[in-house]
């Protein structure tokens, strides 16, 4: 199969199963009556980052991943929402963005360089199939798991078929 | 690049970076006088999956994944592992398996339908790929992170990079 196909859909699967856990957290929260950002702002460790910048991390290595695996311009989105609302539209943007790729942009790609900031100093140079392998699927499921892990343990009734999208 | 450089690699990274994580979820047991036992059994919810069956599927999913993308016999390991030390050797034991496959085995398993069980009566069809992205990495990064988050939660000093094994 393409290149394309051993990445495109692997990020929209996670993306979209994200966005149907979001809705159950924003409805665990009305009918629990907590306010909406105990539950966004929750960690699992005090010095551990909070589920809304989880979430935004999953969108950043969605989409810039994509990006320099194409040699494309890599978007650079704000971190500013504070509601699940503006969460889900963070999503929809980057599933938007994801699908907007297209096979011919990545044949090749997997052979070809990627130069990416590792730390806020350093760049390191990847084959493409090692950058999405070593890097962009490690870090991008790192968040989105530990996203769901933060609500599971604050007791939003979800389990790993919402992670796979299967629920 | 071959369909075994997009497979093999991903598997080893995480398998490798799990073992280190368990030595300091160790260390860190002898240095809070923690019963090994107290982390081996955590869990982020009580209706989950404690940290040791988390280990175990990770290896499960990285050892029959790669079984069954090669249409080879898939391998059944009971889960006994009661210490850190046995669930490293599970990890070791599931290291020398991926690495016993070469990209031969792979070549064209990208297109080739991989039927597995889903659930405890049901089988899905998919091709390579497809179960590659879809079934077995999401599955497989789940569980790892998961288990990262357990021990992150009980206050292991583990982070990302020990996640990416660049620790």
């Amino acid at each position: 199969m393409s290149f394309y196909d051993a990445t495109v859909p692997a990020f929209l699967q996670i993306l979209g199963s994200l966005s149907g856990i979001l809705s159950k957290a924003e409805a665990h929260c009305k009918a629990r009556n907590i306010a909406p950002e105990v539950l966004l702002g929750a960690r699992l460790y005090p010095d551990m980052l909070p589920f809304t910048k989880q979430v935004q991390m999953v969108c950043d290595f969605a989409d810039k991943s994509c990006a320099r695996l194409t040699h494309s311009e890599v978007p650079s989105t704000p971190d500013t929402e504070k509601t699940f609302e503006e969460l889900k539209a963070r999503l929809a943007k980057t599933i938007d963005y994801v699908k907007s790729f297209n096979p011919a942009q990545f044949e090749g790609k997997d052979l070809a360089d990627v130069t990416f900031p590792i730390g806020p100093t350093n760049t390191l140079t990847l084959k493409g199939q090692q950058f999405l392998n070593n890097f962009a699927f490690p870090n991008f499921y790192f968040h989105a798991a530990t996203a769901h892990g933060i609500l599971r343990h604050n007791g939003v009734e979800i389990g790993k078929r919402d992670f796979l999208g299967v629920n």
